[in-house]
This record gives C-alpha cells, structure tokens and sequence, in this order.
C-alpha cells in the first residue's frame, strides 16, 4: 500500500485515564485537501496535556474531537498539498493538525515556521511556539510581575512550567517551583533556576510553602488545579493573581476534585483569578518569541524535549503526561521533513 | 444610671445561623478616647452581610470581633469626645465603629460626613458611602461593563444588588437580577429598572437564565456565592467577568457549600474573577459619590431603607440579612443626633 496514512482514531471518550482501545491505529489514504486546506506531511507532534480536554466532551474552549475522527494534535511538517490562497506547497508550517503522517487541515489554523536566527526549528516549534507564549502572556498579562514578588508555579518540571519559572527569575520574581519526584525537583533548582522547589509526592505543601514563604505569595501560576490550587488559595497575599493555566490533575478525573474548598479565599485576599488558552494571544505571538529567543540566545533559558520516536508510540506517551513521566517538553519525531 | 451605654457584645462565635446568646446586650460606662481615638455618639447603624463574616473566626479580610468585645459595625454619629488631632468634638463622622450608644474607635476608622447638595445625610451614610461604592467600583473596574453586554446581579434587591442594577443599566447593559420570593422580584423590574428578575426560590436558575439571556452573561456580579455561583459559572461568555463581592450563602454555613464544581469554566472561557472588598478602592470614594449622586438627582437611582428603630433590636435585626427578610438597606436608628 503505497497510498499509507497512518492515524490515531479517536474510537472511544476515555473514562478517567486513557486506555488500550480509547484510540485506534489506522490505514488510512493520504486525504485530498478540500477548499481552503492543505494536507502536511507531519515531521513533529507535540503531546500536550490539553489533548485529553479534547478527548472528553466536557464543557471546554474549542470543540471536542468527534468520535471517529483522526486525534486533533499541534504539528510540524511541510505542505505537500494546498488548496488555499494563503499557504503554498512546499512551506513548512506548524499549528493544530491530526495524529497522522498525512494531515488534512484549514489553511487557517496552521502558519508559517517563522526563521528565527540561532534558534532551530524544532526549537522554534517545540519549545517558541505555544509552549513559550502560553508561559510568557500567562505570566505577564495576568500574574503581572513586580520585582521582588513570590511566584510559585506547579508542574514546574513540564515544558510550560519549566520557561514560566525562568521567566519569573527574569523579570525578579523569587520563584518556587512544585513538582513531583525527587528528579523532577532537583531539575527545578539545578536546571531552571528555581529558588525553592516542593516535591508534592513526598512533602506537605502547603507547610513547606510556610517554610519557604513566610513573605506569602503574589503569583500561582496554576499548570494542574485541583488539591494544589486549593493549597495555594489559603497561601495567597492581599490582591494576588492566580494564572489559571491548565488544571492537568482534573483532566483525567471528569471534573471530580476540581471543586476548591477554598474559593472564598478569592473574596477575603482580593485575588484576581484569570483563565487564559494561549491562542487568545495569537497577534502578540511575536512579541514572546523575541523575548524568549533573546534569553535562549544569552543562555539564560533552559528548554528540555523528551523524544518519542515513532507516530506509533504516541497513544502510550500521551499517557505520560497524566503520570507525570515525562521529563521536559514531550514530541514525536514522525518523519524526516518531506 | 446617667452614665448608660448599651452596646451589643460578642459572647460567642455562631455556629450556623446567629442564634440568641451569641451576642449579648449590656450596658456599660461611656468610654472615655486613647491617643487618637474619639468616642462617637451613635446616631444611625448600617447592619451588612459582613457582619456574620466579622463573628465568625474563618480567615477573612480584617481581625475577626474579638470574643468579649463589642460587636464591629459601620456607623454614624457626632464626636462627643476627641483625643485625635484630625476630628474635632462635635464632627459628624461615619466609618467603622461598634454597636454602642457611644462607641470608641480609632480616628482613622471614619471620616467626616461630606455635605452632597440634594443628597440628605441618612443618604449619604446608608447608601452612598459604603453601598455605593461597592456597586461603582466592583461593576466599572472589575466588571469592566460595554453597551451592549449581558449583567447578571444576585442578591439584587439588597442595597448593593440594586444599585448595581441600576449602575449596569445606565452604562448600557441588559440587567437581569436574581432574588428570592415573588415581592423582591416584582422590585426588581419596577423599583430598579432590572430588564428581567428570576426568583432563585421558584424557579430554575440556569433554565431561566438560558431562556432570558440566549446570548449569555457577560458580567456576573456575586454577592451570593455557593450554588448561584456554580450556576452562573456555566453560563458565562469568553472573557467573562465574575465581580466577587460577597458570598452571603456561605458566611452562615462556616464554609460549607462554598467549592463551586465548576471552576473550570474559569479556565475554559477564560474567565476573570476578582475579588474586592469596597474599603479598598477608599482613595476613590469621591468619584463615586459624584456619579450616585447625579444619577440620584435625575431620577434615575432608586434606593430603599428597611428602618429598624433603637439599637436593642439590632441582633434579630441582622439576622433578616441571611433569612433574606429585608427589603432595602437595612439601617437602625440608634438615637437623634447629638
């Protein structure tokens, strides 16, 4: 078969962790792109923990992935086919594509690699792409930073996490990073720059919080909801910010322990509470990737990936998220560029 | 006893609703005023949703009452006696003070009573000077209202719930108030320009609110928190505001009742919720002031008083707050003025 387009089918919502079956693999042939499309010869799908928001149908910020249809992902790769005005055959783009070596999207959600000098592509895709945006307006349009303030950030080991702390020491923030495991914990501080950072597998956060910062906290930007939000509400100073980011640790769980019991903490701290998805800042996008290439080139911005090899492994690695073992920003190489 | 001054003590926190033998009437010598405190002969008592907060020992915005003290309120009255070099004897003040016939209190807890051409002064203590406020800065500078969009006000025939009302409709908003019982929601649409009211005790909120706002809610200013809270949280449009104002569902229940499951909804359009306690915006009082008072003169702000006479009857007064018996601002008569 040489007509060979390999996709994840999204065959079953999954209940609470994705499991065997939820996603299928198939055959499928290389799709003609319909008015206004273009079909990408995928060479990079980044794995995010948005993706199981998409594989539920709850209440969320864009439609979910209908039943049968290939797995939405973010992507890279080069357009071998283009039925719109805006993108031509040949370029290489990334943005919101499928699961498959062949994918079929609108020409409109997807946009040219931008060349950015001393930054490699995958870089620009893995890590300046929705990655570094999502850290960097979360951060400064919402936490509003003022040197000298206390950020704390959870899943401070994941790719958002990792840039967001770094960012925080930038623009002199003390920054705390909550993480779980030993390993992750030590790359917090060694490889990130974290001042402080909290294992929530092996220690009571919110003393360790005390501990860390009697000063209280002016920023939690928020990568995992449930029990540590309702932590850092009771931690929280007068007319502090809370970055609502992601809440990976409700995801799996259908909405239960996603109710803080601390909520009116909002009300007696004055708390500014904002939940942002970061292609609300898609103008801006080029506002963060000069910021962020800036740091990178002047060697104070650590990025990590951990690589799949292998379209075929992305149903198991996508579970990694929700496990927490992944270590820096999880990708899957699927192909060499066309 | 020439020397009499009744005043109201807190015996004990509540638990649950206010019950007899939490606060305890007794009569005690005049106080005399410490270093920059002046003694205040009460002339009006505003009794507020904040008070069962300022009972209670759950971490809140200000100390809690201490047990044994006299009950914290928001007063008016002459000074009799100043050892403050900012507020001479004689001054007629408002702030924070206790509910006693003469109470003792910090000069900088109250301010002298502006003179508002037209605006009588039981006006300005009862509803421009904190009520007002409330309603102005909470709606304009968190609620950020446009021409056009959808507000939503619970606890919208209290004292704040209807200025706020009335604030929304005159910067062009559609307003849709929610309270309990027949009489309160016939209120809404005749005494305060409300475009609709839905009775939270007869009828469906969310199918209510589906069919009156198809377009969904834009601004929802809580004064109630608990399920009307997780209710609206469901309703609201991307880049919706939540004005956090107040949670009276909660003060009574000592916490319970007050995680909204659907949190995630702040996340999922994007939400902004902030909340603000009125004493902050302290420096801007004046703006407000001009702005309620101009409405007022045109016609165009209503206001209501649920009149209690003489400070005895203070403590089953406060209660009407939580079992929603009051229809107006409630306000005590203490005695004439000095």
């Amino acid at each position: 078969m040489t007509n060979q387009n390999r996709q994840w089918i999204l065959a079953r919502r999954p209940v609470g962790e994705i499991k065997d079956g939820d996603l299928v693999f198939r055959n499928d042939p290389i799709p003609t792109p319909g008015r206004g499309e273009v079909v990408v010869k995928t060479e990079w799908l980044s794995l995010d923990p948005t993706n199981r928001l998409w594989m539920s149908d709850i209440p969320q910020y864009m439609p979910p992935v209908a039943l049968g249809a290939p797995m939405r992902g973010i992507f890279c790769g080069t357009v071998i086919k283009s039925a719109s005005d805006s993108i031509a055959e040949g370029a290489v783009v990334m943005g919101l594509g499928t699961w498959s070596d062949y994918a079929v999207t609108p020409a409109a959600m997807v946009s040219v690699v931008p060349e950015i000098p001393g930054v490699p592509r995958k870089d620009v895709f893995g890590q300046l792409f929705l990655v570094g945006p999502t850290a960097y307006f979360g951060l400064l349009d919402i936490g509003a930073p003022k040197i000298g303030e206390t950020l704390v950030v959870s899943g401070a080991a994941g790719a958002v996490g990792s840039i967001t702390g770094q960012l925080g020491r930038a623009w002199g923030c003390k920054t705390v990073g909550i993480a779980g495991g030993k390993d992750k914990c030590a790359a917090l501080t060694r490889d990130y720059g974290f001042d402080h950072a909290i294992d929530y597998k092996s220690e009571n956060v919110a003393a360790r919080l005390k501990q860390i910062c009697p000063e209280g906290v002016d920023i939690y930007f928020d990568n995992v909801g449930g029990e540590t939000l309702n932590t850092l509400l009771m931690q929280m100073n007068l007319f502090g910010r809370i970055v609502q980011c992601g809440m990976i640790s409700v995801y799996d769980a259908d909405g239960a322990g996603a109710a803080p019991s601390n909520y009116p903490m909002i009300l007696m701290q004055r708390l500014k509470v904002q939940g942002f998805i970061v292609t609300d800042y898609a103008a801006r996008y080029p506002e963060s990737f000069r910021a962020l290439a800036k740091l990178r080139l002047e060697g104070k911005m650590n990025w990590q990936y951990h690589d799949i090899v292998g379209l075929e492994n992305a149903d198991n690695a996508v579970r990694m998220l929700f496990k927490g073992q992944n270590t820096g920003k999880l990708i899957v190489k699927v192909a060499d560029p066309a």
